[in-house]
């Protein structure tokens, strides 16, 4: 199956088309034929117009290779709630199903002049807000969810439908559906890139982010957003690597495809010959998922109060609730909430750094059963809190054979150091985790 | 001067236009005339179509009475880094200069929604970033700046053009430009109404103003936006009203007209039998306007990478030098600088519950003469990094009888409690400060 070009990553296309072997055209061809012979089961995509994006495959063939963007040959997917200026942005939402195109947001520009290839818009929840989902399914099982909200984004880098997905995290919506679908997903540390012409849902949660199927494709990724460390990232020696195994406060919640995952994963890390210790956060940080739920809830009030006050009625009856919080949120409770998260900050960096990085778990267990709910996000829930930069890692499994991934954390703008950390760890859990793709 | 029609302040057209007095489109053609006379000596507007104004008042004062929005007859200008669905915004930047228009901003929208028509867009300094001036003069004395970044909605607004104008304030956007022209202005809590469509130039200073000619007009939008206190606000008697005068860590920075004027706002609400107190605050936040400056480097950086990356030619070698600031800033000083304010916020809080309000500088003196520079903002960027709410007060004066204004200052999310100070206060600065406008 690797031989098809639809299975390569973006880098391998990179290379195949700047070593004159292959043209952006015909792969992009390849990843449309994917498209109509697997979308009707995914369901993946809200929006694509396939001669539109040969159109423009066919332009960038024609540009010279000395003077090719960084990202040319990269085809990528963008969540439906960031904003392009050659499809119209819909945030599974009644109130923009007639939109026409607005401008690019600023992930989007930045990617568009790098060379890389915008595919179309792939299906989320409502404004990347809620739960309810938006349909796509499980490329693994069709019988189970995606998860969510970055639902399209995810299934369809799993589904070799595009190579790179962009997604968004408010809690777990990059790193869950990453777990769901056996794919690798990196939430940034918070506002590392700029949002902007993302929707907001809850302005100091909201984190840009985005998935593939290597590390090397996030990594090409985060090096055209800027993402930099103070200290040059360095490859990682496992044998002389330490890394925290942070349980986190929800972990009675953990079901049994992750405890053994997660087991697994630091038996595979010990036996790389890496020591692996549990560390428990510190007391304070027991309620850091209640107080990350109260900032979620007044600030999604905030947001969303310009829908309630102009267009009530092509809301869900769930972004109603949220919308109205700004009014029945103690604002007291909410600054309380807010200042101890932001007191917590400094102390998580200073435990992490302690560590090569932290490994945690990336969902309670593997896609639930059902394409209506997009799983329980409650391990992702404090690390977007606490604007630290997440790797999920595939290569585990659970139930019915079903990926399952572990995240892998560290302080905040260590991004760079983390995807380090991803290369030396990724290779090992595909090889040993037990999980491979049969897609 | 006062019975005509372009000098009624929001409210009081409203009163009218209610009555049967008056029709929105003979007031939008008195304001029309006005921007004729003198707009070509104040230079306010950025884009302004009369015939495309008139026929939406036409519309709207065809709206039955009964069934008008709460804003029905408010008139209202909006800064150029605000996006406006019938206008372009163009940012005063050469990047824009072409651009069609896009969405509303949230806060556009929930004011047209309400029955408010929107007049034009109002000149700034680039992406309201740079401090480099529009080319608008202070309606007082056209030798003189309006000062920044909101430099056309505070001059339109003093100069009677419009009755009220929406600005941003990231250093001190809002609260210098109305100390300057002599009006009214409100920032109000940090995040507490979504900035959504209005330009990012740094994520957590960012916070979106308006400013007006009365406390009644600024009241009518803060209620439309939903701004809340957790206690319903009361009127005060400030007979009992405790102020506290905080001079600030940059005090010595303060020419003669901003330390006469803060004694003689401190006298006369003495003589109305309120206490005022010199408080200094704590020495840990000695520090503050420094820390403020390296978010806002920082986050610039971030916010205008996009620009950075794909339209460099088009930016000024000021907004060049914000974002390469993406890589020559240590994350490790960001972060201090960061976490530090955010711990900050609840010590001010507390020390500000204690006060019926703080007064302090709203500029460091009078418009400085010249029309290049926007002004020095260092009495602004403290209140702005704590996210508090901020009033600015006219009705004092310095230098060659300019206004000046004196703050108003509360905690975070006693906004209401701070119009209602406002109120108190204005009439008595108005009446007793020595200052008139003679526009």
């Amino acid at each position: 199956m690797t031989s098809e070009l639809h299975a390569l990553t973006a880098s391998e296309v990179q290379r195949q088309i700047q070593a004159g072997a292959l043209r952006l055209e015909d792969y992009v061809q390849s990843l449309l034929a994917r498209y109509r012979i697997r979308d009707k089961d995914v369901n993946a995509w809200a929006f694509i117009e396939p001669d539109k994006v040969l159109e423009q495959a066919r332009k960038l063939d024609q540009i010279p290779r000395e003077i090719r963007g960084c990202l040319h040959g990269f085809v990528i997917g963008v969540k439906d709630v960031i904003q392009t200026q050659d499809f119209p942005t819909r945030y599974n939402s009644a109130i923009h199903a007639g939109d026409a195109p607005l401008s690019d947001a600023s992930t989007v520009a930045i990617l568009r002049r790098n060379g890389a290839l915008i595919m179309g818009k792939t299906r989320t929840t409502e404004f990347a807000a809620t739960t309810e989902a938006p349909g796509t399914k499980n490329p693994h099982d069709p019988s189970r969810s995606p998860g969510g909200s970055s639902s399209g984004s995810a299934a369809a880098v799993a589904d070799q439908q595009i190579p790179i997905g962009l997604g968004t995290q408010t809690v777990g919506s990059v790193i869950r559906p990453s777990s769901f679908n056996g794919i690798y997903g990196l939430k940034p540390t918070w506002n590392a890139i700029s949002a902007e012409g993302q929707k907001v849902s809850s302005l100091t949660l909201d984190t840009f982010g985005f998935m593939a199927r290597s590390v090397e494709d996030l990594q090409a990724l985060a090096d055209v957003f800027a993402l930099r460390d103070d200290e040059p990232p360095e490859a990682i020696q496992l044998s002389s690597a330490r890394f925290a195994m942070v349980k986190t406060p929800v972990w009675p919640k953990a079901g049994p495809g992750t405890v053994a995952a997660l087991e697994r994963a630091a038996q595979i890390l010990r036996d790389a010959g890496a020591s692996v210790e549990e560390v428990a956060l510190p007391a304070e940080f027991d309620n850091l998922l209640s107080l990350q739920n109260q900032v979620l809830q007044a600030e999604a009030g905030v947001a969303f109060y310009r829908e309630y006050s102009t267009a009530r009625d092509g809301m869900s009856n769930k972004l109603v609730d949220m919308a109205v919080n700004i009014d029945t949120c103690s604002k007291k409770e909410f600054l309380r909430a807010f200042d101890t998260i932001a007191s917590l900050r400094p102390k998580f960096d200073q435990l992490a750094e302690e560590y090569t990085a932290i490994i945690t778990p990336s969902s309670v267990d593997v896609a639930p059963v059902g394409i209506e709910w997009t799983g329980n996000s409650d391990f992702n829930g404090i690390w977007t809190a606490l604007h630290t930069p997440v790797l999920n890692i595939p290569g585990l499994w659970g139930e019915n054979g079903m990926p399952l991934g572990v995240a892998l954390v560290t302080s905040r703008y260590r991004d760079q150091h983390l995807l380090q950390v991803g290369r030396a760890v990724g290779p090992l859990f595909a090889a040993e985790g037990g999980w491979k793709s049969g897609l």
